[in-house]
């Protein structure tokens, strides 16, 4: 919060403390599961269920934001299918002292009550799914999730990196991957152990267990001259867009040689300096995307056909053009919820004279 | 290379070029394979086969080198057993003409000879290592992993980094987490793909088929008044051992928050600025640690037990004493090729007046 390259990072703000302490405490967990003030978000097919708020008129978008339900809203769902995943997400930042029951207009604090007010992420099928949306007219799940999950207020999309993050653990990670057997989620959704007895992966510890994050390198690479800057293509991007290099980092490299590899293996530009600028979780699935900016010491591009579509040196004043004036007639960046964004317009910032 | 912060990065640097590029061409593998300049180390249970080079005298540790092998070597061995597990590595960096094979005397570049010097990992069964041991009796299988493969020479760690992450999770991950079937191995041993027909994570691109890499911070904390620094112990430490508190990334989640709630949840302190340092890959069995300077705001240390055994501040001057002048009496500090060690280091390096 006081480092000023962590400010606008989308899917890395949140509203929650995740209080990893308290996954293993069962008790805790169910009588928060039922309690009144709890909070419930809603996931069908790794999809948000979310709701039109107000000020559709005065902002550009319309705002969309999380449906907040609670135990009264979801009790049916979780009690009728068994597909339903629940996934503890933390309890609120703020403690709100309005937020704890009323007893005789006074509130009370007693042993039973911590006044956490806890979070739950419910995945449930798409049947369950269908029934939900005829009840609640004014509730749709956010799909496709890109580019619909930028939509989001900052600090809601943060829940929605962690839950959707767990989730998509959970749908592609049923199986023990050491002996193919069923498996069981425990500690509020953030393991998962293996139910065949002998199993080696329940002896120690092993990442079997645990949600996988993938590191990923994202760069703005730097023209020796200091003044172009590398973006390239996918084909899968809308036409016109050009954006950062990427690509994950592999066993056994530092982020560093991360950069230097994928920059020369996409664009067959050498890398020299590299420097870490700042990082954003990526919920799709669950990458965290590592910005760099990346000094080249070559210049002549040779584009991997398999990997990219082009790459181009772009200069400074094409860049500002884009991405200050909003001029976008012969190309376009992510918008600024994107990490490739916020490096970009960093780099503008950089020793310019504009 | 150019980064002074790089400098120093054990399990970082490499020998090798990686070439992903060649994991998809079968044919050029396949030559490279049984070509009689092609190096093979051999792992059994994760760990490598070494051997001990001379200068044992001169050095203050008797030096530790991977056995580099040919196919001749180890060809019986790939025929006989099924059970064994084979990764590409790349090339070597230094292109040397005279590893190319000679003819006449005269040096032969035709089409079908590259001059590059590939480089494979193989792993074996029990059994077969056995054999081999008998075989070359001046190798041995480095075990247990730590801290033996601390001792290997710098670039060589950086091959063993590469090769033990990626065989640890063909040891772990053998089959499909998605359905439970069989997997198989492709591109150079860079793939996994599920063999049922039908199963769900052969539609697309998913990390099911891909190795994992852990991201992990590891972080020096700096106490309000600059002159002390947090370090802790874990029960499993040999006595008298400090280090920088260190944690998982969990899904969702930046870099500096992974930092944030890993101090506070382990010693109870809170973090302000968090800085990114550098980072150093961990094969044990697929880490990235992510180094980082973390100034504290708070400075009451509360244990919890779960988590580490204790955590103290000590002053700079105690750091000194145990890091510089190598007076180990009251604690002592991971070695110098562990991150932590780097950090501890940099941050004396910081403002000091020594
Ligand atoms: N990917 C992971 N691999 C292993 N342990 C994990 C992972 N993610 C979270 N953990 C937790 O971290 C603990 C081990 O941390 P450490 O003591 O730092 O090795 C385990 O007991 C798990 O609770
Ligand atoms: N953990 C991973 N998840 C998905 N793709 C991966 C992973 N690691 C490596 N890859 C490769 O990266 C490609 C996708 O990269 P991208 O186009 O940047 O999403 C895939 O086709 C894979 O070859």
């Amino acid at each position: 919060a006081n480092d000023v390259k962590e400010y606008g990072n989308y899917f890395g703000m949140t509203l929650l403390d995740r209080r990893s302490d308290k996954r293993t405490d069962s008790e805790w967990l169910s009588k928060k599961q039922g309690h009144p003030t709890t909070v419930y978000i809603l996931f069908s097919n790794l999809s948000p269920l979310v709701t039109l708020g107000g000020g559709i008129e005065s902002s550009q978008q319309p705002e969309v934001k999380l449906c907040r339900l609670h135990y009264k809203d979801v009790e049916q769902c979780m009690n009728q299918t068994e597909e339903c995943t629940l996934i503890f997400l933390g309890v609120e930042l703020q403690f709100q002292m309005n937020q704890l029951p009323a007893c005789n207009g006074r509130v009370v604090l007693d042993d039973e009550e911590d006044g956490l007010v806890a979070w739950f992420a419910l995945s449930i099928d798409s049947a369950s799914a269908e029934k939900f949306k005829q009840k609640h007219e004014d509730c749709y799940f956010l799909h496709p999730p890109m580019p619909a999950l930028l939509q989001l207020p900052e600090k809601e999309a943060g829940v929605v990196a962690q839950a959707r993050s767990v989730l998509a653990w959970h749908s592609r990670y049923r199986f023990c991957p050491t002996c193919g057997s069923a498996t069981k989620i425990e500690e509020g959704g953030y393991k998962k152990t293996c139910l065949k007895e002998d199993c080696p992966s329940l002896q120690g510890v092993h990442n079997t267990s645990y949600p996988r994050v993938d590191p990923v390198v994202i760069m703005q690479v730097i023209h020796p001259d200091g003044n172009h800057c590398l973006l390239g293509r996918q084909k899968r991007f809308p036409p016109g867009m050009f954006t950062c290099l990427a690509g994950f980092v592999e066993p056994g490299e530092t982020i560093e040689d991360a950069v230097r590899r994928e920059v020369e293996e996409e664009a067959g530009i050498k890398v020299g300096h590299v420097q870490y600028f700042s990082c954003q979780p990526w919920p799709m699935p669950s990458s965290l995307m590592i910005g760099c900016l990346a000094v080249a010491v070559s210049t002549e591009i040779k584009v991997d056909k398999n990997e990219i579509e082009d790459a181009r040196w772009f200069t400074r004043e094409q860049v500002v053009e884009v991405l200050i004036k909003g001029n976008q007639r012969s190309f376009f960046v992510p918008p600024s919820r994107a990490i490739a964004h916020q490096l970009i317009k960093h780099w503008i910032g950089m020793n310019a004279n504009l």
